[in-house]
C-alpha cells in the first residue's frame, strides 16, 4: 500500500516558514553533571526547522526519530550534532532545539552541614544555520530582602523569595553549577531544602546584613558575569515575590 | 432536516455519571459587592448534572444556554434559581455550578490612607439535589513572618507571601468582603497594591510585631470562623512561599 | 517623620536597568468594543522602566499610582497617554507597558443563528522611547483538520483544537475584532462556545472540507495580513494539540 | 549554642491541625517500572502530619530529612515505610504523603511497529492513620471521537484530545501500566508519540470505528475497572478539549 505523501507537495503561496516542528514532548533525558558525571531528569522538548516556501509541510515524526535515536544523549555536548542530523533529516537550512528542564544539585546547608537537594529550572535552547548558537538558561530561587524596608523600620524588614533567571552564551563550557554559584553569592541569601535551627538563625542574619532590591541583584549578577572570560552574552531577570504585595517586583538587563 | 437526537438513546451499561457537563467556560459576570452594588469580573465555569444510566449522553448546549440565559445575573442570589433551572431543562435530579473569578476591593493604605485595589482569587462551588448547598470560597494573599526565625535570630526574620485559602457554608449571607476581613485581621501582616514609604514601615514592623507559623495563622482564622454564627462548615489552607527554602509550608484544617 | 529615599541614592556600578518595575497586577479594565463601545475585562499587568546607572532603584509604588490614575481608561487609546505619564512621573527614557486580558465577541452559530460569547486571550504590549510601539496580541481558538489523515485515510480525518497566535503592529486603527475575523476565516473551521445541533452538522462537514496543516494556517493568515495596509509588521503562531499525539505541532511565521 | 524551639512550645488554642508539613518539594526518584525494573523521574512531593491541638508547630526540616534519608527508594513498595518513618519522627498519629511526577512507557505504533515513549501524569497518593491507604493515580492522554457528531454528519466527525484520570485503591499490586491498558482499550483511539503514514491511516479509522463521547469513555473504563478483582475503590474523570469549542466536555463516576 503506497500512501501519498501530502507534506512533499509543491506550494504556491511564497511564504517561509521560520519555525515548524513540535512543541511538548515530554522525554527522559539523561544530563552531564559536574560532580558526578550524569543526572537523569524529564525533560520538555521543542524541535523546529525553517521550512522553505516551495513545501506544503514538514514531516512531523522525524523530529520524534531524532529525539529517540538520539535517547540517553540529549545533553549539552551532543546537541551540535542533534542539530546537524535535524537539518539532514528534515533538510533543512536552519534547525531550532529547545530542552527544558530541572536540575538538582546537592547543597550543604551553612552551619549544620547537612545535605540535601537543590531543584533549579533550567533550560539548553540551541539555533543552527551556518554555525550554531546555544544558549545556556538557568533559574535560581535565592531570598531578596528589602534596602528600604530595612533603613526605614525600628526593626524587621521585608523579605521573600525572588527568581533569578539567567541566559548565557559561550565559548569555552560553563556548566549549570557555575551560573547558580554566581547568582547565589550575588543575592540576599541563598536557599535551601533543608535547615536545621542554627542554620536558619544563618540565613537570616545574612538577609539582613545584605539588603538588595531587585535592581541590586541585577546588577551583581551582571557584575559577575562581565568579569567571566567564557560569557560572551547574557540576559540576567530578577523577579521578587514581594511579601507586602500581591504582585511581584522585576528587573531585567541584557547586553547589547 | 431532522439529525438524530445521539445523546438521548438507551445505555445498557447500568452505570450512573456523577457529573456530566462543561467545564473551563469563560465568561464575563457581574457579580455583588458589599460596597458599591455590582462589579464585573470575568468567570471560570464548570456545570454539570447527574446523569442516570438509562440515557447514553447529555446535552452539552444546554449548559451554555442556561449560562447566556443568566447573562449579568451569575452571583450569589441567583445560584438557586440557576440550579433549578438547569436541573429542569437537563431533566436531573443533581446538578452542579462552581464559578471561579477575581474580585476587587478597595483598601487604605495604613498610613498615607491611599486606596487602591487588592485582587482575591474567589469561588462559589453550589450543588443542588434535594436542597441546596453552597461554598464560597476566597483566597487572601497575606504576609507570614517565621516565629522560629525571629526568636533564634539577633535580627531580622525571614517572612514571605502567604496565601490563605477559606471554604465556608453558611446560613445567612457571609460577604467575599468578610472573610477577606477574618483573614487579614489573623495574619503576620495583611497585604495592599500600593504603599508609600511610611506605610512599608508600618507593615514591615506589624509583621514582625505579629510572628506567625502556617500553624498559627490556621488556627487563628479558625477560631474567628468558629465565631461566627453565619458560619456552620469551613476549610481553611495556609500556603506559604517561604523565603528560605524553594518549596512551601502548609497547614490544613476542617471542621468535621 | 522624614523616611530616608533609599531608591534615591547614587549608584557606583555603572550598569543601567533596561527594564525595571511591577509584574503581575491583577486589574479590572474597560476596553473599547468595536460593536458594543465598551467591555469590562480583569488585566494582568506589567510595567517597566529603563533605569540610568546612576540611580540605585526606581520607585515601584509610582507604577500602581499611574494604573490608578487611569482607572477605567486603560485601553489602546489612552495608552500613549499612560506611556508619557509613566517616563514623567518615573524620570525615564524609556516606558514599558503590558496588558494581558480575555475579550469576548458575540458569535452567531452558522446555522441556528443561536448567539454565544466566544473568549479570547489578549495583549496591548506597548513601549515608549523617542517614539511609541504597540503590538496587539490576539490569540484566536480554531479546529485544524489533518490534510494528510484526510487523504490517507478510507474515512474520517484527525482534528482538534488549534490556537493561532497573531501579533501585528499597525498604522491605523486595527480592532481586535479584525484580527479574530481573518484567523476564523483561515482556518478549518471556526469555533463555537454554542452550538446545536445542525451546527455541529455544519462546522463538521466545514472542516472536513477545508483540511490544513499548522503550516496552511500560518501561511493564510500571513497572507490576508500582507493584504491589510494598516498592518505593518506581524508574527503569527499556530499550536495545533494534536488529536492523535500527547505533544503539539507548531508553525511560526514573522516578518522580517 | 542552644537555639528555642519554638515549634514544641504548648498551645492553648485548642485547634488540632488536619494537615501540616511540606508542600511542593521537587525531588528525582527512582520507581518500579513493570517491563524494565526502574525507572527514574522527578517528583513533585507533598507532606504532611496530623498536628495535636497541644503543640505550637510541626518540625518541617524532618519531613525532608525523610525524604533524603528514603532516597533512591521513594516507590509504591517503600510507602508504607516512609509513612511509619514519618508518624514515628513526626511523633504524629496521622501521615499523608502525595507523590505525583510523570511515567514513561514504551508504545509500539500499531502498523509500523516503531517504538517511542508516551509521557502519563501519574500519583501515588497515600495516608497512614492505624492503617495505610494508598491511592494511584493516573492520566492518559486519549482520542475521543463524537458520536453525535459522526451520526449527522454526511462525512468527517469532530474528534479532539481527551484525558481520562482514573484514581484506584487495591488490594494486590495494580501497576501504572495495567491502568493505561485499561483507559487506553476503552477509548476511540489510544495516541502515540511517533506514528508514521500507516500508522496515522491506522488510528484515524479506529477513531471513525469507535466514536464515544466522554460519557462513554467513563462508562467503559468503569466496567473494565469493576470487572478487575484486584480494585477495590475507583474515581474517573474524562475530560475532553473539544475541537469544535473554546471549553471541555467532562464526565466523572466514582464507586460510592
Amino acid at each position: 500500500m503506497s500512501l501519498k505523501d501530502v507534506q512533499s507537495q509543491k506550494d504556491f503561496r511564497n511564504i517561509n516558514i521560520n519555525k515548524v516542528g513540535v512543541k511538548g514532548v515530554k522525554y527522559p533525558i539523561t544530563l552531564l553533571d559536574k560532580k558526578n558525571g550524569l543526572q537523569h531528569t524529564i525533560a520538555d522538548i521543542n524541535m523546529y526547522v525553517l521550512l522553505p516556501s516551495k513545501f506544503k509541510g514538514t514531516h512531523m515524526s522525524r523530529f520524534i526519530e531524532i529525539i529517540n535515536e538520539n535517547k540517553n544523549e540529549i545533553n549539552i555536548k551532543k546537541i551540535h550534532h542533534i542539530l546537524a542530523q535535524t537539518k539532514a533529516k528534515l533538510n533543512a537550512k536552519k534547525a531550532y532545539l529547545e530542552i527544558n528542564f530541572d536540575y538538582f544539585v546537592e547543597k550543604q546547608a551553612p552551619v549544620s552541614k547537612i545535605k540535601s537537594l537543590m531543584s533549579y529550572s533550567c533550560g539548553l535552547h540551541a539555533f543552527s544555520s551556518d554555525v550554531d548558537e546555544l544558549t545556556l538558561f538557568v533559574k535560581v530561587p535565592v531570598t531578596s530582602l528589602c534596602p528600604c524596608s530595612k533603613e526605614i523600620s525600628d526593626y524587621g524588614a521585608h523579605n521573600q523569595r525572588a527568581f533569578v533567571s539567567v541566559y548565557v552564551k559561550f565559548s569555552d563550557m560553563v556548566w549549570i553549577e557555575d551560573v547558580i554559584g554566581i547568582v547565589e553569592a550575588n543575592s540576599s541569601s541563598d536557599i535551601y531544602c533543608l535547615l536545621k535551627r542554627p542554620d536558619e538563625k544563618y540565613v537570616t542574619e545574612k538577609a539582613y546584613d545584605n539588603p538588595m532590591f531587585v535592581e541590586d541583584i541585577a546588577r551583581n549578577v551582571v557584575k559577575a558575569l562581565e568579569s567571566d572570560k567564557r560569557i560572551y552574552w547574557y540576559k540576567v531577570e530578577v523577579e521578587s515575590l514581594e511579601s507586602i504585595h500581591n504582585h511581584n517586583a522585576y528587573a531585567c538587563i541584557e547586553k547589547d
